[in-house]
């Protein structure tokens, strides 16, 4: 008998047939012989439609309320969930996070976790039942309800996993597991096996968006292995994992793209002590996330600095930075580019083999593609290109990689 | 300054806009100088798409996520009402039944108050905060979630006061109060000032439903007095308090009438002990709530048994008897007759004034409306007429004990 963690998002409880597809499948878990604890998350819409409730009657909701608002939803589903299952002729109880043990800090709608103390679930479990947790959600020691932020219910079920010592952390979604590239963007892409915690957030943080990289850094952290998994058939997903020998046999593990993106590049910046962190200073203080930095060597004391942000964010930055850099002197000038996608090569094969980044590049040459910046760590390789040459880049890097598998049959 | 709790129903919560009406009133109550703790509950419609949504995924919902999923309605509103408070200027926290230490017994879906500790509900109104407050909701001392059933709100609110000693408790509704009788059948009909709690029992017992008896038996046990007011207007409402000297001048304080009655009569019942223990107890083991009971003298050993029940349980009530009548001999005969309404006039002031119920007979009788069954308590008096003669009966009644205010202008 295992302890099973199997976490189901909104899509997955998104209508009540849903729901009792997901109820069917829990039992049948608990019926090949598992304790199975099910974490939800709200039904798709629910979410939306309680944002929506609160911007009607305020301008700017308050965090504290906020989060007592919409942790409603996963307490929605919890008892619909649990109800399925009782009417299939299982056993099941919900437990909000709250009752759960879930204790985080106290900062409203992005809360942390502090720690769990599960004696109701194992209680639950011990007198047979399948718990049904809410994800998404806690509360402080003080018993305010706090909710985990984006991709919170995915985090409440790897700590849950971590609390109780589960076997298995199953996260069910719509899609089969990771897949080495967007499907949609090269339909000979294969889906992941099983791939490393470095891998699968340097994956998530180029684009890659099957789940949160808070999550998986969670996990990594307390030793959690979880498959992604499709909620929708029985097809083995990809599973998560710490790292082991033979996982560097693979150079390249997957390719992934992101779009939308813009880039600002400063030229002729004095090249001094402290002028990156007056920059960047401004930049964050703007709220702005920005990804790929480059700065060239310097040349007759001066230098460029380029970087990548998400082109939503352009005119935050641009109107941050114009404050800057009238103090970094007369000739320092800034151009902005739209139109810009990132292309990342990720797998931690690459730090025993040379010659991956120059692979990369011969490919995208080859295909007549021309690279713009070029940014590396220890397990990924990431270049930016024009936006409407990022599928045929797509493309090429993924077969030089053999990656391809069978075409599709349609 | 004064320590006020106010209850806010599902109308009066019912949109985003009245949510901020409701909020509105609330702070002008705070600038008055008061102290105020607001309970609302679930937003109109709300409570009933979560039961389809049970219905959805279970035939017969388990009671205890029943009460997880309803209670998400109250939750969400007192989430929207503080946020509509703090948006207009005011310092609002919500709290669930949870958090406000309502405590219950376990009768899941109609659970009984235990107790209340308010701590945190003190602690909150101490550092300048209006408190919002679930209705219809609490925990058994285990941490489950429980609701309190029909009702429920109004329940909360009243029982707050009492834990709290609130100095004033006001019922918001979509009516200014307690009427006379229900002006769509009497245009002449006059909001009552002044009631007891055992008038207003006997009101609501007899179809007046401004509120679930239930709350005013709780009033009435721990002396909270309280005020049925309208949410959408100033206008004075109705005081329920303790009788005092002086009630009793008036005779008759409201005329009360329920429609879709049902009458069933047993005749030639055996008159001997365990007879209609045996009937009564058929029609309670069906679920079935009887109202009037009216046993004639017994002539030649065998007497008639009467009763009134809502016409929609006549079916039940029916089948359940009819198990039984084999048992109480061959001749014993059971009829039964829909189309039936009850017509109730009440008053403390009947204890101590002779010809009451003379009064109301002749007043029908002048009318030449003919009375099926007379049923009278110590402050109530009771028949029934044929249902298409009830508004011409309530009229009539209505005007003989003086109760016609001037008519109203259209």
């Amino acid at each position: 008998m295992a302890l099973i963690v199997q976490k189901y998002g909104g899509t997955s409880v998104g209508t009540p047939e849903r729901i009792r597809n997901v109820a069917r499948r829990v039992l049948e878990t608990q019926k090949a012989g598992h304790q199975v604890i099910a974490v939800v998350s709200a039904m798709s819409g629910v979410t939306d439609g309680l944002l929506k409730l609160a911007k009607d009657v305020s301008e700017s909701p308050t965090e504290r309320e906020m989060d007592v608002l919409l942790s409603t939803g996963e307490q929605q589903t919890i008892a619909l969930t649990a109800m399925a299952i009782n009417a299939q002729g299982g056993k099941a109880v919900s437990l909000t996070g709250a009752q759960a043990g879930i204790q985080t800090d106290g900062v409203h709608t992005k809360a942390r976790i502090a720690n769990i103390t599960p004696t109701e679930v194992h209680e639950m479990l011990d007198e047979g039942n399948i718990v049904i947790l809410a994800g998404f959600q806690g509360q402080t020691r003080d018993g305010l309800i706090t909710t985990l932020g984006r991709g919170g219910s995915d985090l409440t079920a790897i700590a849950m996993a971590a609390a109780v010592k589960a076997d298995l952390c199953q996260i069910y979604t719509d899609v089969d597991g990771v897949y080495t590239c967007d499907p949609r963007v090269v339909p000979t892409a294969q889906k992941i096996d099983v791939i490393s915690y470095d891998e699968m957030l340097e994956m998530a943080s180029s684009g890659s968006k099957v789940m949160q990289s808070r999550s998986v850094e969670f996990a990594k952290k307390f030793g959690v292995r979880f498959e992604v998994r499709n909620s929708m058939n029985n097809n083995p997903g990809t599973l998560v994992k710490e790292e082991e020998l033979g996982m560097e046999s693979v150079v390249v593990r997957g390719v992934s793209l992101e779009r939308n993106q813009a880039k600002i590049t400063i030229d002729d910046v004095p090249d001094r002590p402290g002028v990156a962190a007056k920059i960047f200073g401004a930049i964050h203080k703007a709220g702005v996330v920005i990804d790929m930095i480059v700065q060239n060597v310097s040349w007759d004391n001066e230098t460029d600095i380029s970087f990548t942000l998400s082109a939503a964010d352009l005119p935050k930055a641009e109107s941050a930075l114009q404050a800057v850099l009238a103090e970094l002197g007369d000739k320092v000038e800034l151009r902005s580019q739209t139109g810009v996608a990132k292309l990342s090569i990720v797998g931690i094969g690459m730090r025993s083999h040379s010659g991956v980044a120059s692979k990369m590049f011969g490919a995208l040459a080859n295909a007549g593609i021309n690279i713009q910046m070029i940014s590396t760590s220890e397990i990924k390789t990431a270049v930016t290109v024009e936006e409407r040459e990022i599928e045929k880049a797509a493309k090429v890097v993924h077969e030089a990689f053999g990656l391809d598998g069978a075409a599709p049959t349609a």
